[in-house]
């Protein structure tokens, strides 16, 4: 094995966590000459496959971590999931206190709600009754979420009557439940008009910069749409969202990526979820913006200056491209990349399954409607959805 | 060792040699979801710092080049060297047959001229008498090559007259000379008023895409800055370039990234070399065209449809890091970054030696003179050549 060093006294930023994520903050790591070490699980996961420093272990020992943090000069995550980061003696950004609100939506509640922050009504609950009497004061649907585990629409159920409720609490009484022994978080199911993305980033030493707001388009809770900036979002409530993002990644000491999902209610702006890493609503940004968001993450767990997060072009729009019939994608790029030769390709690398997030394609351009027509079809026949 | 593979179908690029090229060859080979494969002869060059499928190995020998081709779609090479590319059993794009053009300034110029293309008068000179028969015709003075091995000003003098000659011949009968039996090429100097480069991408099947022309400025012989596209250019004569470029791409049958170096007289173009690989003067593109150099010639030596290279700004300027007393060049990341959060730096992970190259830093904007200012400060500091 090639014994791989950072060059000349540069830093090395390591990761807990190989997904896709990890793989996107290569590129800008190799640019800015700075070590990029990566801790994940299987040497096919995506960042395993193109990052040279990677290691297989697993970040739930302390041990593992330890080890894997030497020589590193800041360490990060890219999941939300249980690590031993509290192993690595070198500095952790997000901070492990930081990092509990993203991954514990009941923590995130209570703590976003002592702050005055606003949100959808919510309660703990454990059992049916708990539901029943929160349905009592919100009125049916309820939206119950799984505190710890759930991505990608995993752990949130929307129960319409008593009887669904039920079972999903009939269902959680294996699984997930385990991991939720506080019980589940019950949110009221806020009538929105759609959904909005602020993301911001945040360094050590306190600067920060934020990121157009972004209007995001979930299926089945996977994100699969974005347009950047938010199409007709007045200029006092994108600055408003972006306050809020900038507030709340400085109220949480927040270091890194934090972006902040929204319920846009035509008059409320209100928090679904935070996440504190590069958040696939900021990925038009690796062409769209002057800096990306992976850039920025590393700049900013390094304590280095920010760099301008603004868009390059009058708009950009991302489109996910989801697990569908076709396998060995790169076979349609014969089709894909000759119809359109401005749409940015990004692939994971990972194995085909339906619904599951392989990929994605950034369109730059003046107005959103053409490019989301390009880019849906981009995707679409990635993923095999469309042939023709 | 973790084996790698590309997943799923996905072809893979083998690349021979290891230096910034290909280091920048990864960021598009895994946005594509291809996988990339390097050999290289040390562990600490560029591209073996951040390439996960690096080989150490010797490119001069046919049996290792044939184990590192197995399994890879294409082959192609990021130097001018002489590799045992021929026993590879895949395609290898360029051909050696193109590439002889790009390794042998004497057959470069035999070709060139066969075909009627433009350039400066040039002979093979073997000793002073004929260097003085070729300064009787040109005047002096006169400009000498070493057909192979050279590189950043590296393998090229300028005589003045018959002394400066004799003392370059004698220089040259040890080491280059053993690589240039066939003598040296000298060439008129051309009187010119800059240097420009248009640079083409051409796939197997003929397909060819043309990057704006740039002006480029030569300190010492290694490019030093690019501005693009080159300001003062007529569409006409811009046009002119690019077809020259076009024309030599389809009359060489080169695949993959060609650029044409060329001398502008003011009323003529003359060709001054050929590079058949991503080029100093194309870094601009990385984030200055909506498909960069080094995307499109991994599209191009696969034979994927290629991509769009214009420019996403009206003018892009870069600049190169050289070594200088600085060590350690993130070291600079504090003043750097933070006085100019939009600057782009690119550095390679090389050792500093004086007047290497290091790095470069890109910016865009609307106009070129304010952002070389911008660009030239960054390189500055990056390099130590400032300290304030």
């Amino acid at each position: 094995m090639i014994e791989r060093t950072a060059p000349d006294g540069a830093p090395t930023v390591g990761v807990i966590g190989g997904g896709q994520l990890a793989r996107m903050l290569a590129a800008p790591a190799s640019a800015l000459g700075i070590g990029l070490r990566v801790l994940t699980r299987a040497a096919d996961d995506p960042a395993a496959q193109v990052v040279a420093d990677t290691w297989l272990g697993d970040w739930a020992d302390a041990a593992t971590v330890a080890e894997f943090a030497r020589g590193c000069a800041v360490l990060t995550v890219e999941h939300e999931g249980q690590t031993r980061s509290d192993a690595a003696t070198c500095p952790v950004h997000p901070s492990p206190q930081a990092l509990r609100c993203a991954q514990d939506k009941l923590f995130m509640r209570r703590t976003l709600t002592e702050y005055g922050y606003p949100g959808p009504r919510w309660a703990q609950v454990t059992d049916v009754a708990d539901v029943v009497a929160c349905a009592r004061n919100w009125g049916w649907p309820v939206i119950l979420k799984a505190p710890r585990g759930g991505y990608d629409g995993r752990g949130v159920w929307r129960v319409a009557d008593r009887m669904s409720a039920e079972r999903v609490l009939a269902d959680m009484s294996g699984g997930l439940l385990a991991e939720t022994s506080g019980g589940l978080l019950a949110e009221e199911c806020v009538p929105f008009e759609r959904e909005l993305a602020a993301a911001v980033a945040r360094s050590p030493s306190g600067q920060a910069v934020a990121y157009p707001v972004v209007a995001t388009t979930q299926t089945d809770g996977i994100c699969t749409e974005v347009v950047a900036p938010a199409p007709r979002l007045s200029d006092d409530r994108a600055l408003a969202a972006s306050h809020l993002a900038l507030s709340i990644a400085r109220d949480l000491a927040v270091t890194g990526m934090l972006t902040v999902e929204l319920f846009d209610t035509g008059t409320d702006l209100l928090i679904n979820e935070l996440a504190m890493r590069p958040h696939n609503c900021g990925h038009w940004s690796i062409e769209g913006a002057i800096t990306s968001q992976f850039e920025n993450h590393l700049r900013a767990v390094l304590d280095f200056p920010l760099g301008d997060p603004r868009l390059r072009a009058p708009c950009a729009v991302m489109v996910n491209v989801l697990g569908g019939t076709a396998t060995g994608l790169t076979g349609a790029y014969r089709h894909v990349l000759a119809r359109d030769p401005q749409v940015k390709v990004h692939l994971y690398g990972k194995a085909v399954r339906p619904g599951r997030k392989l990929g994605h394609v950034t369109l730059l351009g003046d107005r959103p409607e053409p490019l989301l027509v390009r880019a849906r079809h981009a995707a679409d026949y990635l993923s095999g959805r469309i042939t023709e």
